[in-house]
């Protein structure tokens, strides 16, 4: 347990916008470079909007909209602090008797435009009470069968947990299993990743593997998007992903606690809601 | 207070049948009769699909996909008993020192293709444990401003209420705007309608006004699909459409109680998220 200082807040803060550049960099440069389905479009780019919070803070979203590979990517830094309503503040941990809190994160979701890339989800972020501490995880979804892609991403997070601590991987990835699923549909969300929050060892030691979250997404997702984004696909590929994208819209909604917690304290609707897909089906029983 | 008695239950549930058949009768009169945009389509047709629940009871799924004038729509007849779980018999007037129930009702939803033509739900249901009692109602979401098609909606059922109970209309319109409404978004889901529950006066009366709200909408539903089915519609339109139907997404996964309610206690998934639309979109911010 320990309280982190404003100095180490403000590194934690200029790391998320850090790796926020960065990886907005580097999606753009996927832009550039596609030459398959989608390269008559213009290649996509980020807008970034400001937004305050009543209470305290605010944030940027970046989203990108109708790119060649990127139908859709949400972006959100945001760095928010003041008092844990009364019924919250007993949630969340070191606020029961102080209801103050900072905090600060990214979280990203992207939505590729083809079926045979994956769609996923980066998070990371640190939040102070009385006591503080760092949460997030990445997980891959693909809309269709693809071993490879799942191994290329369970391999490059075993591998940035291991440089952090042999139980990591396993706990966490473990953790990844269980928070997305779908119990009504009893079904996983995904292909897993890892997760993990209330990491709360030293400030230090939190934030180098948290950065090291982001950077190991920030290596490991290009390389899986440009692997199939020249691929063409049919028609039943691109409807079974609309399919797969309408369980991530009842993840979203119906179970993910950020999202909920978002909804239902006011936050900013629009970026609260950037995760959902562009465009998603429900057809009725297959 | 009344409890009803199995012929009464059996009298109510074949009304429920009975609707169904005549509003899938009408639906596929008004896909054969079309001749606008769709058009060179086959004209949709229900498919019923029955399914059993476990514990006691189960139902009909009857879906008409990829119509001419409808997209999607979804009319449910479930008739189910047994007892309530713990939890949840607390939260059932009349179930808290005995669990039994039985339930029969139907409800709808219908997508139709055209921007212009209204989304409308419907549902009418009769609920027994120790009490018995009615409940249901019928709301109309246009995907752009229509205030004729609102005015005929609100005149039909203002006119049904007033055959009953000079009261009705006022309480319930009032209930179906606090009911259907998304409080993230801060916006009404639709234009409305009429929304009730825990009528029970007597059984006679309470289902002689249900089967008039079912056939308020079978009169005056239909009447609005032909009123614009045949106009063309515009990119931007259609577009706006999906984007409103994703507010119908939230809303239903959100806070719809009877969606919740199906997800929680495992109900027939495919029956319970039949009312989701066939097509929905989040570009983002307008």
């Amino acid at each position: 347990m320990y309280l982190s200082n404003p100095e180490q807040r403000q590194d934690a803060q200029r790391w998320f916008e850090d790796l926020r550049d960065r990886i907005c960099a580097a999606f753009e440069t996927i832009e550039d470079d596609h030459a398959g389905p989608g390269a008559e479009r213009p290649p996509g780019r980020f807008v970034r909007t400001p937004w305050n919070r009543d209470g305290g803070g605010g944030g940027v979203m970046a989203l990108m909209r109708d790119g060649r590979v990127f139908e859709k990517v949400g972006v959100n830094v945001s760095t928010v602090m003041g008092e844990f309503s009364d019924t919250f503040r007993h949630q969340v941990p070191g606020a029961a008797d102080d209801p103050s809190f900072w905090a600060s994160g990214i979280s990203l979701v992207a939505h590729p435009r083809s079926p045979r890339v994956p769609t996923v989800h980066m998070n990371t972020r640190h939040i102070a009470t009385t006591r503080s501490w760092f949460g997030g995880g990445a997980d891959l979804t693909p809309m269709q069968d693809d071993a490879a892609a799942v191994a290329m991403f369970h391999k490059a997070f075993q591998e940035c947990c291991d440089r952090h601590d042999p139980e990591f991987h396993h706990r966490f990835r473990d953790w990844c299993d269980r928070y997305f699923y779908l119990p009504h549909r009893g079904e996983p969300r995904g292909a897993g990743g890892i997760f993990y929050d209330t990491l709360e060892r030293d400030f230090a030691r939190d934030l180098s593997f948290s950065r090291d979250v982001g950077q190991t997404f920030l290596d490991i997702y290009p390389a899986i998007v440009r692997r199939r984004m020249d691929e063409p696909w049919s028609d039943e590929e691109r409807q079974h992903q609309l399919v797969r994208r309408g369980r991530y819209v009842e993840f979203n909604l119906i179970h993910d606690r950020g999202t909920l917690f978002g909804l239902r304290t006011g936050g900013n609707i629009e970026a609260i809601l950037m995760s959902l897909p562009p465009l998603a089906a429900w057809p009725g029983p297959e």
